[in-house]
């Protein structure tokens, strides 16, 4: 907990004046968006771009002022959480199901910096189940084509029912093992039918801000 | 008129008893869905997988027994429109709209079957604008993409709003001019973020059943 309040307010000394800023979704973005909060009651001027209906919620209770990834031409600065971050900076995104919209506001982005606690930090990506995100219309024959490459598709649930994500699509976690060729794997698997986006993450991050137990760390590229 | 009849009408002369048949959508298929829907009457037994709201309320009123695309294992035989086919069977679909459902059972097929009348023979594909099926958050980022790209992309509209897919997507329509490498061409727009499909059809049609004055010829491979 304590770690992903350090990362998460870090970050938000990056922010700066007349900005527009990407808002990330989860667990330690949600203190980069509080103290976003704070400084926008203290006077700092921001529009904010949400990567999903719960940050969209959460910024607007703080009084963030939001525009829509539709509305603007650039983003300044984007900061997201990560499942996991390796190395090079790829990562996995999409645990709680924002994938999608997150790598559109991130590919709009200027810059994109990633907040993680110490436990996200891998040598190699692929421990976490890699979300891919894909249509509800025949994502059976999806599920039928990530099995015979030996993935074991998980569809995710919620309530007993499938998980539907903002944009009303389903995910299908897949467990990869250690993924030795990140762009490799993508591409492959966004080149299916019926799959709309896939959580792998690369060449996105420019810094991330890793928590520790008594301070927040940035390592840059 | 009558060349679509006759080209559509064809078509339904595949399909045997016992038969899982691919419904795609559009104003030729119209014709073969109208024909297997008389067949069924006199005692022909299938089950239809449809590919668009409208190819389903027209299955339904007809008394097709309709099966959705997660409930099969494999398609026998889908017959589908074309809006463009070029001289190795592969073509441009999407003008109604529907080509992320056709392109699903397309692929869940064992067989396809194109219905066209003269007009769509091509020989090369492009003078149809090639409609890309995109997400509606942040579409304007991938129409600025395409743009850059010189496709000159219209977001397609109905009364006036964005026309939106069965699956609540927006389509670019763009203008490529005479396309010399699908593949290469479908992939590029694939990876874009934000793109769910093109409606570049490759390596999907087994046979042509093209409409004449008076008759219908079948084309094969």
């Amino acid at each position: 907990m304590i770690q992903k309040k350090l990362a998460g307010e870090k970050a938000a000394e990056f922010v700066e004046d007349g900005m527009i800023v990407g808002l990330g979704s989860g667990s330690t973005v949600y203190y980069t968006i509080q103290k976003l909060g704070e400084l926008v009651k203290n006077g700092l001027h921001i529009k904010g771009v949400s990567t999903s209906s719960r940050t969209s919620s959460l910024a607007a209770s703080l009084g963030i002022q939001l525009v829509s990834l539709n509305e603007v031409e650039k983003i300044d600065l984007t900061i997201d959480g990560a499942d996991e971050v390796d190395r090079n900076f790829n990562g996995i995104k999409g645990g709680g199901g924002a994938l999608l919209f997150e790598k559109m506001v991130a590919k709009a982005s200027a810059k994109n910096i990633w907040v993680v606690d110490q436990s996200k930090r891998v040598n190699a990506l692929g421990s976490f189940p890699l979300p891919v995100e894909v249509i509800p219309f025949g994502y059976t024959h999806v599920n039928k084509a990530l099995q015979e490459r030996g993935f074991k598709p998980v569809l995710r649930t919620e309530n007993g029912e499938p998980f539907q994500t903002d944009s009303h699509h389903y995910i299908l976690d897949i467990h990869t093992g250690s993924i030795d060729d990140p762009h490799a794997l993508h591409q492959w698997l966004k080149s299916l039918t019926g799959v709309v986006e896939t959580g792998l993450f690369i060449d996105i991050a420019d810094a991330v801000i890793v928590g520790e137990k008594q301070t927040a760390s940035i390592v840059t590229k």
